[in-house]
């Protein structure tokens, strides 16, 4: 990967540019970072011209690597105001690789409200009016542009919540039996993309990938043996491909730390329905399945296809997030109406964790009670329809809880807390805090971290900030956060380094590697830094150092101070 | 005044506490910034226990001063983040000097939804159930509680707005013929006091001040001096008494710094329809009348009664912030109309110019169009009403323009702008981004200040930063600030700082005297860095500086840096 595609959508022009030297060791996340430190303004307007979206694949994309697929897409985020990752599975980042684009960045915007997209192949780019698909959908446009430009395509595509400027919208990614199931979730990515007039990118590419190493062999060899060391660790070998995220409801409820009735509980009674092994047993009676991988070379398979009471497909990718966050935190406990939910969210392409989220405040606002799925569907529908209700939820917890007088607000940097409690899991609750994203577990969860009780304080700035850490690294590396449970074994780690050894050169260990996500997570700071961000911000919301759980009475005791002080980058 | 009143929504407890020595040369804004400082979790929950709401009569409040009756009510905003002063006329802060009574500072909140009123008198002060006046709002609760306490009681109230927690709510104060016209409008104050449980405040105290100086006949002297000053000056003497805040109309249209069109343009082509000449000639038809002053001792009497088509009072202190944000801003060019919605702002505890900013981005949104003063009444009446919809207009114009999809949003740190565009005003712009109160033309207008081009970039920050010091110098006094237009003529200032002197002794000069103001404006600045702000927040909305006003062509070119480092506070 050497190129960089600049897509104009002011002057509709498209321009490969050959990539500097001094962008080689950054992928993914990390290259986000520098692009947006080196030419957006911090201060920008989100939704203004002066942002960009910022697309890249991994440093590891296209080679042998397993779980390597993951695409960063990255800009100013509208629902936080801070530089945004979020990274997505699906087909769209190797086909990237495939056509050697190390980025797209897509600046300007349109003048008026129509719409391009942007078709990539081997023969080169171009941005063409897509005004006959503005207003769909994200699986009717999948079918739409699978019929116009055949099966074989990727698509990197809005539904229409990125299209009206919802904050809560995301951008959808096509998985390998070509549903748009996977999203780019967090910090509302698909209004900036909407913002600028573009509605999809196609990518019209097939053949193998023409991933260039340093050392090819021993490549081969590091990849055989990380892929080992993942199918080896009993998380990402047994309980990801056996039950999908989905297993954590069990383990995380026992904990107390399972976000019930908008965050005022850790527990839910009927936490068992919403499981991992209720899912397993309805996947059984209806022809859905676990196992599911969402792009090739992955080696774990934790995505599953969800089918209805009829046996059709109704959804993939039905995650321990979205389970929980419409699930228990909604006090829900029907695994169909969360399916429903998922796959409307998909659909119009909302992010599942803030929308149960924005869900639970309406429901703590007496909107709809506690435990109406019916009512959590029809919130949907009016976020699908775009009524004035719906336009407001769409953007999000933090803007529809005020605007409903909610006092619990469960959000850090205007985006929600994910399917954690902190006052349960602190590590966590660091991280929510203190990561240059917002509230985001996928940032830095400490559940699998060694040594500490996740209920207690000690230990907790430590763990927060190692798992930051190896998220930058392996979000730089386009490596599916799943493989890091196998890095608890110092041999799993030295075949991460033998790899990025083998593809880029040079001399590497693992000081070297992490080394990579600490400069990740400085950028970040960096550019927070300038678009007004201060350590005052790294605070969870009030009512999380007040209210103690129930049950457990753990409550959140770790201060602003301590954690700002304690975090090197 | 040597008492601070200690008001506990907790316990229900009220105490008495004699003032500190170093908290004499404090009065007003300076006192509450001093009190927060000391006080108040920069980064609590503004509508949260830890939340304080501090009202404070000026320095020089209770003397022989003229026009020194203004009461500073503050704590930290629901609607900015920042610390909040606003101050209001009518007859409480007088009544408070009456009493001795230097700040009335309320903390804690109730645990439940119940309402309790203060009564203050010379025997001492209680908390009192007030849940017979729960859901009035401020024309209704007056009369009740007139009819309750007698016709000689000051009030200081919050309607529903302030009930509900619109973050756009006000605490209302009675005027001189006992209606609540007078507000504490900006910041969500109301939202503040209605979380913490506290209905009203009622001042029933009658008799003379008893007013210590440290010299009385130089005092008497300096006052009748200053008067002389004030009443000596065209604007303060002739054109406010005439025609009131309204005269503003032609002159800033002339200008072209009116906003109209939700700031898209800076000039209204029927100006002329909701000038103070109009507005002359409606009292004359209906026997409404300028000339009014709002409190005792006020020789300015900028105030009005406008009476309605029947000739039936129908609100009084209609000014020319809530003629323009409801009128050209919105394309509405009826004086009643925009008399109507002042007086539905009032009751209802909302600030006139936050509301005439948000239906300004309900009509960019095409919820009801330009110049649809029928549309406005109705979204006033939502907003009364309290739906779904009125809720939300009751948060204010940033949160309310970003659930409705605006890209155009005149807010500086979440507050509206006032009715001077910036644009052709600019040295008013560079006080809306930087006062620390976020965009305020009370902090800082420049519309008066000498030897600089109000739409060229030279001289604004100093023009900006000497009127933010003397408008915090005169905040800190209880001075209103229609006073500051004589301050041009040395001697005025003169008389200013004698009074100063002979009220709390000592060596006083104008250094003194403004570095009271510097004093006031670092104090807030500390408590706004502590709150997360920096000199980030200090800019203007992005289309100020890429949107030139039709026909000027004028555009907002002071970039953030040239206004930070040029402030010396």
């Amino acid at each position: 990967m050497h190129k960089f595609l600049r897509v104009n959508m002011n002057t509709k022009e498209v321009d490969f540019q050959e990539v500097k030297d001094d962008y080689t060791l950054f992928g993914g996340r990390g290259l986000i970072a520098k692009i947006m430190n080196e030419e957006v303004d911090p201060q920008c307007d989100p939704l203004g011209e002066n942002n960009k979206l910022i697309l890249c694949p991994g440093l590891l994309t296209g080679t042998m690597a397993p779980c390597s697929g993951r695409l960063s897409i990255g800009g100013k985020s509208p629902l936080t105001g801070t530089i945004k990752e979020a990274n997505v599975g699906g087909v769209a980042a190797q086909l990237m690789a495939k056509l050697g684009l190390k980025a797209v960045i897509v600046e300007g915007k349109q003048d008026d409200d129509s719409l391009y997209m942007l078709i990539i192949s081997k023969d080169g780019a171009e941005l063409v009016p897509a005004g006959k698909y503005a207003g769909m959908n994200n699986y009717a446009l999948a079918e739409a542009l699978h019929a116009d430009f055949g099966s074989k395509i990727g698509i990197v595509s809005i539904g229409c919540a990125g299209e009206r400027g919802y904050r809560n919208s995301t951008i959808q990614v096509t998985d390998t039996a070509g549903n748009p199931s996977r999203a780019a979730a967090r910090g509302g990515l698909g209004a900036v993309m909407g913002a600028k007039g573009l509605k999809a990118i196609i990518l019209n590419v097939s053949g193998p990938s023409d991933s260039q190493y340093a050392d090819k062999e021993s490549f081969k060899t590091a990849a055989q043996n990380f892929t080992a060391g993942v199918r080896d660790n009993a998380f990402s070998g047994k309980v990801l491909p056996g039950f999908g995220t989905a297993a954590l409801v069990t383990a995380v409820n026992a904990m107390g730390a399972l976000p019930t009735n908008n965050f005022s509980t850790g527990s839910f009674e009927r936490a068992e329905e919403i499981s991992g092994e209720r899912l397993a047993e309805i996947h059984s009676q209806r022809g859905g399945s676990n196992g599911h991988a969402c792009q090739a070379g992955c080696v774990i398979s934790c995505s599953n296809v969800y089918n209805d009471e009829q046996g059709n497909y109704l959804t993939s990718g039905l995650e321990y997030e979205t389970i929980v966050l419409n699930g228990s935190n909604c006090g829900i406990s029907s695994l169909d109406i969360i399916a429903k939910i998922d796959r409307m969210c998909d659909d119009l392409g909302l992010d599942t964790i803030e929308t149960g989220a924005t869900i639970g405040v309406c429901m703590e606002a007496g909107k709809i009670v506690f435990g109406d799925g019916e009512g959590s569907l029809r919130l949907l529908q009016e976020m699908t329809d775009g009524t004035e209700f719906g336009r407001l939820l769409g953007q999000g917890t933090e803007l529809a809880g005020k605007a409903l007088g909610v006092k619990r607000i469960p959000t850090v940097k205007g985006q929600s807390l994910a399917a954690y409690d902190p006052r349960s899991l602190k590590g966590t609750g660091v991280t929510y805090a203190t990561s240059p994203m917002g509230a985001d577990h996928t940032a830095g969860n400490t559940i699998g971290s060694r040594g500490v009780k996740p209920h207690l304080k000690e230990g907790q700035v430590e763990a927060s900030t190692q798992a930051q850490v190896t998220m930058a690294a392996l979000d730089n590396l386009g490596i599916c956060l799943f493989t890091s449970t196998c890095l608890g074994k110092p041999e799993n780690i030295g075949h991460l380094v033998s790899m990025v050894q083998a593809k880029v050169g040079g001399e590497w260990d693992a000081d070297k590697l992490f080394a990579t996500g600490i400069t990740t997570l400085s950028m970040e700071k960096v550019f927070n830094k300038k678009a007004g961000f201060t350590e005052k911000d790294n605070t969870l919301p009030e009512f999380m150092y007040s209210e103690s759980l129930p049950g457990s009475n753990n409550i959140f005791d770790i201060l602003p101070d301590e954690m700002d002080k304690a975090i090197p980058f």
